[in-house]
């Protein structure tokens, strides 16, 4: 296969989408951590490090129990560890699905298929959705991602 | 030091063949959380959420304990956790070590250590061999990765 | 907005700046598991694994609770985990944010930040000051990536 370097610019209509959606799922991604510590802070608890347990000005209360696992920051930390099992692959696939020169429109549907089903997936995550919602909205995007691969696979061999 | 942006063209040989190990390991980044998930629906268990032992058509039958820690499906999601630290590192240190312009040979080696010790650990872990085998395929793809991230630096510096 | 692909060069200050500090960091993130190696070694214990606690070679004298978790080893697994929510956020990031086009020095003072402040947290963290220290140490990291995405994903609008 060829390609055509000009892909890379960001005025490409691909890239730009890629770079995109890039953008907002490094948002997400980054983002999901301050979750936690809003909500730890505003527990007081659900802390990890038995040093976190200290009299600290964060901290000006110690109290037992605060290295318990407290289900309402744990929540944020699980939907933490799920983007981490996501996103990275996402970001990767995109850029060589870019390279590899798909027509814009199917690389639009797949790339912005991929944002939505992941904002629908942490609203079914926070709101404690039933497994079944969550798991169709995760089964979008990990198909997004899968497509884009299969496809870079296909034109490379 | 200089980088001749043909490089990035899939039809450069060192690129192609990081662009084909990226695909499969991004492939295998998103794979095993389907494995979690087959695993999951066997044995009706291993869930993490507490929403997830709720009646649902994918959990008809819901029964007490299927919140607790089951080792078949824990141990698919150890592996997924092995993937995180591993996959996404050599997908960016591959990149990078492609646009430092090592010579063919070299990088094709180096690339399918990663991907050939990274199947091996995989059956390793999904058998259970003991830790002792595990670690050489570990410690085998780990090696790879910081022999292009040493070799991107010195070529840099 | 245009795109001169001449950024992607390693001779280009922001790339070759962008690709140093990446170099670290993907050293960093596949060097911590060996800490956790190394820890697990030290202390014949904190494994994960059933398989682990089998006697072998790097394991001779089994003994019970090798399995338990031990704090002094998971400390590094955790260490480990905040890298992985970090790192991978950081490359991609680092890397549209490079094709955006920042003038230099900005962006060496944004992408150097982001560095300093993860080695500054590991130190931190492997030393277990308490929570606000550490916490001061992530944010900046943290506020370094967010502006990385903010200024591509305007320069992007």
């Amino acid at each position: 296969m060829n390609i055509n370097l000009a892909v890379l610019s960001l005025d490409s209509p691909v890239f730009h989408t890629y770079a995109i959606a890039a953008c907002l799922m490094i948002l997400k991604l980054m983002l999901q951590p301050w979750m936690t510590v809003a909500r730890m802070m505003k527990v007081k608890g659900g802390y990890r490090s038995p040093e976190d347990a200290k009299k600290t000005p964060l901290n000006p209360e110690p109290r037992a129990g605060q290295l318990d696992v407290d289900e309402y920051v744990d929540r944020s930390r699980r939907m933490n560890l799920n983007d981490l099992e996501s996103i990275p692959g996402f970001l990767a696939a995109g850029f060589l699905f870019v390279l590899a020169g798909p027509p814009v429109v199917f690389a639009q549907i797949v790339i912005w298929t991929f944002v939505v089903a992941r904002a629908a997936h942490f609203v079914a995550y926070v709101t404690a959705q039933v497994h079944d919602v969550r798991a169709t909205c995760w089964t979008f995007s990990s198909l997004a991602v899968l497509t884009m691969v299969i496809y870079t696979l296909i034109k490379l061999l």
